[in-house]
């Protein structure tokens, strides 16, 4: 994994956090960047980043605008933001992000960044429960999937340096159409976090929540597990994702609407073949997952 | 835990798999029992907990006559069947089950066992993804719960039996009424359940579901691990408990639906609350649990 040549000079990073940080000591660990800048609204995160060797220094104006790629860390509700200024500070560099939704991203860099800044989405599959400089790890990505969404304007050689730096950071690049990525990310992550929300609201509208969730078992408790995840991420994700979240959660009520007439009729053959076919399902994946370690 | 005297004399296990076998080996374990008898369908199962010394020999029906306590530890959908064979054999014990719906039971026992036959209603809470006597282990209802749901014909006396033998085994038992524990289960087990199904059975219906499901991660992995438990069982618990069920999977559809209007909306302060109090709902309960440890 280690470079022999660094992929790019400096690294700047707005958001020094769990994802931004691991992807800084990833790369400089790597040697894959000289030099690392990090840029942020929490002055102590940042120096807590200086202290773990993450950045080399706290970024200015001046610092961002002669980055060669600007990683942009910060949560999806803030990516518009902090385009507008990155146009205001007039940066130069190759600009990314690592946001979990794709389309809404690149409507705002088309809108704002417009065609001299270059901009390429990317989005690593990465766990995020953890958050904070604090947080960085230098091996997050390794054996980790990165999702790069180039668009018909995007710059081919801004993109290969930011598969290169991805791939330097342990990751594996994959390439596809956003509104393909939005789709698929809405089926396999934002609705199962919606519906986890959605039974712990169903289990706190009870009359004695505590009484009933007293019996709660394994089960309840890792199906549950992404209803502790950040309320405000997963409001930006599920607002930024709209269509495609509606999409998903539609099709899911008319399959949940179908296996409440089994139940309803209780059906024993049709639930037997529900079940069945959804374990199959699953222990095929289970599979196929295990065959790619 | 380990008994001076013993409960009772003679334990027969009807269904001698994780439930029932691991029922048998605490109970001897504790000292609470003198000899085990084991019936079942399966001659290599019962072979398998007579060498695993679970049993100390294969029940006839003589020998089901006269035991102390019967423990019926079949599915939910074979215990109307075997309440029938009971009677056939004319036994004369305590007649209890480990069945997770319990309405369904009672009005089994009361229409097949009739005021004769003692029953006691029991539900442990306890692990059930491996199977057989392979899997029976002394120590599974170490520290779990267990539910007895007596009825007005309850003998106060075959009851307080079965709850000593319960505790004998190392779990905390509950009384409640048998309408609120299929209440209470509908919610927090069977309803899970059949949404984790649910979210199998859409991914399933993808044009391309293992390309889709190549980007689901671990929250994903987590909130469908039930999605991987015995179809025939969770058949038999849905038909069982259908209309706590029901009532569930409607609270459900509504609560869904609510989360749907949000993000049609765009509505980021709504959706903030409903995460952020779904979150919270699930904090206190770990710490609820934890703080019980």
């Amino acid at each position: 994994m280690h470079s022999q040549q660094p992929v790019i000079e400096r690294l700047a990073v707005i958001g020094v956090g769990l994802i931004g940080g691991s992807f800084a000591l990833a790369l400089r660990e790597a040697g894959a960047v000289r030099r690392v800048i990090g840029y942020g609204r929490s002055a102590e995160n940042l120096k807590l980043a200086l202290q773990r060797g993450i950045i080399d220094e706290i970024a200015d104006a001046e610092g961002l605008r002669s980055a060669d790629v600007i990683v942009v860390a910060v949560p999806v509700g803030q990516i518009a933001a902090c385009f507008q200024q990155l146009v205001d500070w007039d940066v130069q560099g190759i600009v990314t992000d690592v946001g979990s939704t794709k389309q809404d991203v690149i409507a705002h860099a088309e809108r704002l960044l417009g065609s001299r800044i270059r901009f390429v989405p990317a989005h690593p599959i990465a766990g995020t429960e953890r958050s904070g400089a604090g947080a960085a790890d230098a091996t997050l990505f390794h054996n980790r999937k990165v999702v790069i969404t180039p668009t018909g304007n995007s710059d081919i050689e801004a993109t290969a340096i930011v598969e290169r730096l991805w791939s330097s950071a342990g990751a594996s690049v994959r390439q596809m159409p956003a509104a393909e990525h939005d789709a698929i990310f809405a089926a396999v992550s934002h609705l199962p976090h919606l519906l986890a929300y959605t039974l712990m609201t169903l289990l706190a509208s009870k009359p004695e929540p505590e009484a009933w969730l007293e019996y709660a078992a394994g089960g309840f408790r890792d199906f549950t597990r992404i209803a502790s995840s950040n309320p405000e991420m997963w409001r930006d994700i599920c607002v930024s994702n709209r269509a495609a979240v509606l999409t998903e959660i539609e099709a899911y009520l008319e399959a949940l609407n179908q296996m409440k007439s089994a139940v309803a009729a209780s059906d024993a053959e049709a639930l037997t073949q529900l079940f069945s076919a959804a374990r199959t399902t699953r222990e095929q994946w289970l599979q196929q997952v295990s065959n790619k370690d």
